[in-house]
């Protein structure tokens, strides 16, 4: 099977085009366009068709996309036609918003373990779930069989974690800890940044006068 | 003059480019190559090349980049030659993970007001930074020529904040809010969602086998 490179970009709009296919399905919508998606994210028609394309044919000439047809077609190609346990590390001011995002669960990432190296913290509960000790991650992320690890310590801590959950068996780690962490190749890593979002803003915002 | 439109997948990449920049810069190297910056934050060097020749010629054939002149330069064109004044609305948990958030000090934005609506946290101290009332925001920020507005409220409050915000002056919004808030065209508006990170993973993780 022919394999193509996915740009992230596209990746990113498809869950863009999966969130706006969410509510116009709410609205009781039930088939659209890929002029009304383009409309409905500010991108271009082109681009929502581009996108659609590396995943074969979506949709009828002259009638369009039906809109549940198409979300679903789009969440499983994210990865999202189950959920998925995830495991949280560090309840700082980071970890304990991230803990409590409800974006995740709708989507269906569920923090289903939460880790803090602070005694005074272990022991307590984040909606339902038991803040444990670093040590244990291995054995209870092993348990539930968690994927997907975020990792929300100091930058410090932040390889020693990142480790931890590697032994535990995770597939993909998010990690918003300000330093470069080290995981195989076959791992998946995405770093957050906060900061490049206000860059975007800045670029746009200077415009020419700035270069 | 004329205008190209710049990918904001360019924006993202010269915003990591400058990191890594810095990092090199701080090692006291002098001289690097677009393959050395390549290897250095995972791209390509010739996404590396394209990527700077938006913004004109860099470096010296057979020479390189000087890595001081490039970091500046790139820091000019995402609009980082001087530091931002942001004002950070809400302050729940992501609100305070925000505003103690050290990758937005280090790239120059700087929080110099924060307001709520919870009389329980106004007239609290956030490093050295007073909460105050919702109803100051437009007094506040116009007095600080603040430019960016951070928006961490619930979804319920947050077109009223940006309403706020753009009564005082503000040029940017950067919304964490989970809905679709709505600004003039000439006001940059970003929306951060944090689960989409997560979703660039889960589509790498899932590979071919989900779709």
């Amino acid at each position: 099977m022919k394999t193509l490179k996915i740009p992230e970009a596209t990746i990113i709009r498809l869950s863009v085009y999966s969130r706006h296919l969410t509510d116009v399905d709410r609205k009781g919508i039930i088939t659209t366009s890929s002029g009304e998606i383009a409309d409905g994210v500010g991108v271009s028609p082109a681009q929502v068709r581009k996108d659609l394309a590396y995943f074969g044919e979506f949709g009828t000439r002259g009638v369009g996309y039906n809109v549940k047809d198409l979300r679903q077609h789009i969440m499983r190609i994210l990865g999202l036609s189950e959920d998925w346990s995830v495991a949280l590390v560090g309840v700082g001011n980071l970890g304990l918003a991230l803990s409590t995002y409800k974006g995740f669960r709708e989507r269906g990432f569920i923090i289903t373990s939460i880790f803090d190296s602070d005694p005074t913290k272990i022991g307590t509960k984040i909606q339902d779930v038991e803040v444990q000790p670093i040590d244990r991650i291995e054995e209870v992320v092993r348990q539930n069989r968690t994927q997907i690890g975020i990792v929300a310590v100091p930058a410090a801590a932040a390889q020693e974690t990142v480790d931890h959950l590697l032994k535990a068996g995770v597939a993909a780690i998010l990690n918003f800890a300000p330093i470069v962490v080290n995981v195989p190749p076959e791992i998946e890593l995405r770093n957050v940044d906060l900061a490049v979002n206000l860059e975007v803003l800045t670029f746009n915002v200077c415009g020419q006068r700035c270069y």
